[in-house]
C-alpha cells in the first residue's frame, strides 16, 4: 500500500496517516465487533452513541475545554457556520436587548484574508449591520492582499456586539494569529469590551487540534470544519459556551431571523448533536486520529512538531530569498504555521518546482490562485 | 469477512454490499490510481470532478431525469432541505408575487406520518403560513396514528401555493404512495392547480432510487438523503427545476427571509454543487452503490425485486394475523415496499421473536418506538 501512496500537500481535505485508513477500512465492514459497518450503523446504537462521546472527550482533554463549553458536531462545514453564529448570536442579542432597532445591532468582524472576508459577506447578505473592526489590507503596504495580522493598534470594537469574528488561520493567504498572548501578532483580548460573556467567534477550521486555542473559555463559539486536520470532509466541530445556546424560536417570536432547525445551536445541544443522522464515517474516522493523536502526546505533541517544521520551512524560504528563488508572501511574525505561501521566482519556475516535487510524490503543493 | 457481518435491516443507516464496502476500503487508501486517498483528495481535482459528474449522471440516466431538472448534492440530510425547501420557494414566490401580504402566502402539506409532519412543523417554524392539504390521521378509524395514504376525495390545495409537500415513503409509519397513478392510493396528481411549474416537493429520503419516480418531470424539488438506499449519512441529492433556482438575494432585498449560503439552490447550482468542501466520501459511497444498481440493470430491477420482497413480506403477514400471531399496522394498498411495520402479538412474543432473529443474525428490526 505504502508503495502507491503519494504525499499529499492539499489544503483540505488533506492527508491522513495509512494507520487510520487502515483502521477506517476494517471499520467499514465491521464497527468494533458489530457485525455492522460504520456506514451502515444505527448513530442511534448504543454503539455509535458511546463512540460520539469519545470523540467529544477526545477533544475536550486535548484541548482543556472547560464545563462552561458544549462541544457539538454538526455538517455544512465552516461555510455553515458563516451563517450559523450570525443567526444564533442574533437571537442571543434579541433576547438580551428585545427592544434594539436591528441597525443597533452590530457584528463586529476582524478581516485578516479570503476566509474572514467570506464570514463577511455572509453576514451582509444575511442583512446584518457589520463592523469592519479590522482589515489588514488597509495596512502600509499592504495594497489588495493580506500579508499580515493586524497590529494592536489598528483594532476599533463596538461596545455591545451582537459577536466578534476572527478567523485564526487564513488557508488562502497564509496568515495566522500568533499564539503567544504577548505577541504584536496575536489576537488582542486585551482590547475587547470588558465582559464574562463576550460574544467571541473564532473560525478555527485550519487550524484545529494542530495547537493550544489561547483564551479558548473567553470564547463564545469556536468552529472547525474536520477536513484540515483531523477527518474527511462532512463533519463540523462547534464549541459553545452555554449563555450561546438560545432559544431561537422565542427570538424569531420577537423579530429575530428565523433559524434553520439544523442551524440552531439549541436543537443540535439539546439531542446531543444527534438531532438528525450525523455524517457516521466523517466521526468515525475522526475518532481515530484523534485517539492517534492523543496516543501521540496531544496537541502539545503536534504543536512542538509544528513549530519545528514550520520554523525549518521559513528557515529554508529565507535562504532561498536571499538567493532570489523565493518570495515570501507574508510578513514576518503573521505567518502561518500550517500553510505556507510563497512564490517561486523566475519564468517558468513555478511550473518546474511544481513537477519536480510531484516526480518526488509530493502532490497539492500548487494552493490556490 | 461475510462471517463476521450480520444482516441488517436497520433503516438508515442502512446495510450496503459487501462489494461496494471493499471497494470503498481501496479508495479511502487510493482513489483511481491518484495515490491519494479518497477521504483526502480535492474537491477541486480534476479526478473528484469526473466522478461527482458521473454520480449526476448514474442519477439522471437511471431515473430518466429530464434537462429542466438539476442534480444537487449537498449536505445536511432530509431535514436540512425541510428548510430549504421553504425558504427557496418563499424565495421564488416572493419573486413572483412581490406585493403580496405574507398570510398570503400559503404552503400546502399532504401529511401522512411523522417525517411529513416534522416538514410542517419545520415550516412553521419559520414563520410561514401552512395549509393541511390532507392528514392522514383525520380518516376513520385511523385515530392519532398514520395507517394510510388518503383517499383523492381527501385532499384540499390552495390555488396558487408556496410549494406543495408530501413524503413519498414514510419510515416510521410504514406508509407509502402507490407508483402506480391510476392507484387510489397514488399522489392525486390530477387534482392539483394547473400550472406547468407547479411547486410540487417531495421527500423521497427513504425510497430514493428503490423504483421508479413517477410525474418526475412535474416535480419542482425532489429530495433525498443517500443514507437510506444509496449510500452512508452524509450526502443529500437534490433534483430541482431550474425555475425553483431563483436569486434568493433578490427575494430578501424584497422582504423574503434570508436564505443561508449553504441552503440556497442558486449558490450550489452556480458552483456545480462545490459552493463549499462537500462531503466526499459518501459521494464516493453513493457513486460505487449507483454503478453497481446500473450493472443490475438499474432502478427497473431494484423495482421488480422490491415489488417481490415486499409482495411475499405482505403475504406472510397476512397468513400470521389469520393465525393471530402478527398484526399489520397499515391498511391494505398504503403499505411501505421499503419498511414493513407490524405488531408481533402476545405477551413477551415482540421480544422473544427479536431475539430469534438476533440469534440468526438479523440485526435492526425493531425499528421506532
Amino acid at each position: 500500500m505504502s508503495d502507491s501512496r503519494v504525499i499529499n500537500f492539499g489544503a483540505g481535505p488533506s492527508a491522513l496517516p495509512d494507520s487510520v485508513l487502515d483502521e477506517a477500512a476494517k471499520g467499514l465492514l465491521n464497527f468494533k465487533g458489530t457485525g455492522i459497518g460504520i456506514a451502515e450503523i444505527s448513530h442511534r446504537s448504543r454503539e455509535f452513541v458511546e463512540y460520539l462521546n469519545e470523540l467529544e472527550s477526545l477533544i475536550r482533554i486535548q484541548l482543556d475545554v472547560p464545563p462552561t463549553h458544549k462541544i457539538l458536531f454538526t455538517q455544512g462545514g465552516g461555510t455553515g457556520q458563516f451563517s450559523a453564529v450570525v443567526l444564533n448570536l442574533l437571537a442571543r442579542h434579541r433576547l438580551l436587548h428585545p427592544d434594539l432597532p436591528n441597525e443597533g445591532r452590530t457584528l463586529d468582524y476582524v478581516v485578516t484574508g479570503s476566509w474572514s472576508k467570506k464570514a463577511v459577506d455572509e453576514a451582509r447578505r444575511l442583512g446584518a449591520t457589520v463592523n469592519i473592526a479590522a482589515d489588514a489590507r488597509k495596512l502600509s503596504g499592504s495594497g489588495k492582499l493580506f500579508q499580515e495580522i493586524p497590529p494592536h493598534d489598528a483594532y476599533t470594537f463596538s461596545p455591545d456586539p451582537v459577536l466578534i469574528y476572527y478567523c485564526e488561520n487564513e488557508t488562502v493567504d497564509g496568515v495566522q494569529f500568533s499564539h503567544k498572548d504577548s505577541a504584536p501578532s496575536s489576537f488582542p483580548f486585551h482590547l475587547l469590551p470588558k465582559s464574562t460573556l463576550l460574544p467571541l467567534v473564532a473560525d478555527y477550521s485550519s487550524s484545529f487540534m494542530s495547537r493550544n486555542i489561547p483564551r479558548l473559555a473567553d470564547h463564545a463559539v469556536i468552529f472547525a470544519g474536520a477536513q484540515k486536520n483531523i477527518g474527511p470532509a462532512g463533519l463540523t466541530i462547534l464549541i459553545v459556551r452555554q449563555d450561546c445556546i438560545v432559544d431561537v424560536d422565542a427570538a424569531a417570536k420577537l423579530g429575530a431571523i428565523p433559524v434553520p432547525i439544523t442551524m440552531s445551536f439549541k436543537a443540535l445541544a439539546d439531542a446531543n448533536s444527534l438531532y438528525n443522522t450525523p455524517s457516521v464515517l466523517p466521526i468515525y474516522i475522526a475518532g481515530l486520529v484523534l485517539q492517534r493523536s492523543k496516543e501521540l502526546g496531544g496537541v502539545q505533541y503536534y504543536e512542538e512538531l509544528n513549530r519545528r517544521k514550520a520554523q525549518k520551512l521559513y528557515d529554508t524560504l529565507k535562504e532561498g530569498e536571499a538567493k532570489g528563488v523565493f518570495r515570501g508572501k507574508v510578513k514576518e511574525g503573521s505567518g502561518s504555521w500550517m500553510n505556507v505561501v510563497f512564490d517561486v521566482l523566475g519564468e517558468g519556475a513555478e511550473a518546474r518546482f511544481l513537477n519536480g516535487a510531484e516526480e518526488q510524490g509530493l502532490k497539492g503543493l500548487k494552493g490556490h490562485r
